[in-house]
């Protein structure tokens, strides 16, 4: 079976310095998805086609609209395949009860309690400083998790990567239990659409709060990638990469552990560094 | 003068297999930015702080809303700095006869004709799909650039990137002419924005449409960085990652040469090979 997040075109290699030759080869496929809520857009995203289900599931609890399978009555594409929708739109059913965030306004969906008209999908400043006051830490269970396994999940994201090892372009999210056992891992060309397909995979499985879970990401982390792993009760996240600023103080202020340039044991962790022991 | 992209905080060392050391660390910071229009919010994008003008001109012009300085009256920061604002407001006086793009129906801001209810900033693939048949192809001049060039301006950008140097963890963008004269560059943790102010840059300078430059971006090229190229009429976009499947789509519509895994004189070209040559 053909992978939807891989596709194969034609492409000329230049080699030395003035070699030439056509070729093909795979790239990572960037479609947009529309995410409706009872038929009303609520936010596009770019991704690699595969896993809509667990990506729009693992979004709805990043923005807070949805805790659990039991505030969801149907995840379902819409539209003709093939036709002008291409499996690109996806509409979600909430249990009545369960309400959309909808601003009492305009009658407009907003995110987050700020209405959309964001680029990255976060509010402004003084609303982030409001939202990272508001939050409430993650309990701190005494839960620990040994440098060794943060340093294998990191080291072994990698080879679970297959769109990656094909393509060269694309992001992953894994979530790992504290023993080091993997849980789910996605791919998307979107560092955030990797992190909510493993979350919505979690979602799926009936297993949020992840407690005693670590996220690797692939790329940098950023705020936004921190505020999933907050909504889905994450504890700890890790990367090969830098984390930003805003994310440094999100992690602060949620009781995340944040774990930086992790390469084998040597690793800068960022904020509650106690969880990571020996 | 403190770099108000660069932030010094403490973070825990962790070598070896249990060596911890308490130690200071530079991090990229990332604030939010509000763009408005006549005190209407139209974006908000997560950036690094500095060229915020600069961003903001880059930005409007992707988005279509301006041509060049003449559309301009003023940009300027708003709110009281070191109070609430933290100087992450910007505010944008279009000449009278410009139009902010205002939905008629809702009285909102839209984006490149779509409400924005995005988490990307782009519209759906049906909308993808007017968008890039409808572009007007840039111009086929007949104007080359060197192999060895575009190999030297891709090697160079790590040389040019000073807070990814100290933090680790930050994109930047390069625009280069065809002769190899580096005429901007820019850092931001968004890889979007370090384009917009590099190509914002250009639009101080009254030097759009950037005819015979190249475009450098330190990440992977997707379809929104390839949107970018063509709003300010770059003709060539490189990178050392590999492009997305829709960032071709665009390219290969728009005559825009896309190159990706520049390595020295190796690359993979994916559109428009003719306009590198030897």
């Amino acid at each position: 079976m053909v992978d939807p997040g891989i596709r194969s075109i034609e492409v000329e290699r230049l080699r030395g310095e003035s070699e030439r030759a056509s070729e093909r080869d795979d790239v990572a496929v960037e479609e947009p998805l529309e995410i409706r809520i009872a038929g009303e857009t609520l936010a596009i995203t770019m991704r690699t086609p595969g896993h809509d289900r667990e990506l729009v599931l693992g979004f709805l609890v990043a923005e807070g609209v949805i805790a659990s399978m039991a505030d969801v009555l149907g995840v379902t594409h819409c539209g003709r395949v093939g036709a002008e929708a291409r499996g690109n739109t996806i509409d979600v059913t909430l249990v009545a009860g369960v309400k959309p965030p909808i601003d009492p306004e305009t009658g407009l969906f907003t995110r987050r309690g700020t209405l959309t008209t964001s680029a990255c999908g976060v509010c402004g400043r003084r609303s982030i400083d409001d939202l990272i006051e508001r939050i409430e830490p993650l309990a701190s269970t005494g839960h620990r998790i040994a440098r060794s396994i943060v340093a294998a999940a990191v080291r072994g994201l990698r080879s679970r990567q297959p769109i990656f090892g094909q393509t060269g372009g694309c992001h992953a999210a894994s979530i790992v239990d504290f023993r080091g056992q993997v849980v789910a891992t996605y791919e998307d060309v979107g560092r955030h659409n990797a992190v909510d397909k493993a979350v919505g995979s979690r979602v799926q499985a009936g297993e949020l709060p992840c407690s005693d879970n670590l996220l690797v990401v692939s790329g940098r982390s950023s705020f936004e990638i921190v505020q999933k792993a907050f909504s889905a009760g994450i504890p700890v996240v890790a990367s090969v990469s830098a984390p930003s600023s805003l994310a440094i103080d999100l992690a602060h202020r949620a009781n995340i552990t944040l774990a930086g340039f992790v390469r084998d044991e040597a690793m800068t962790v960022y904020t509650s560094p106690e969880r990571i022991v020996s």
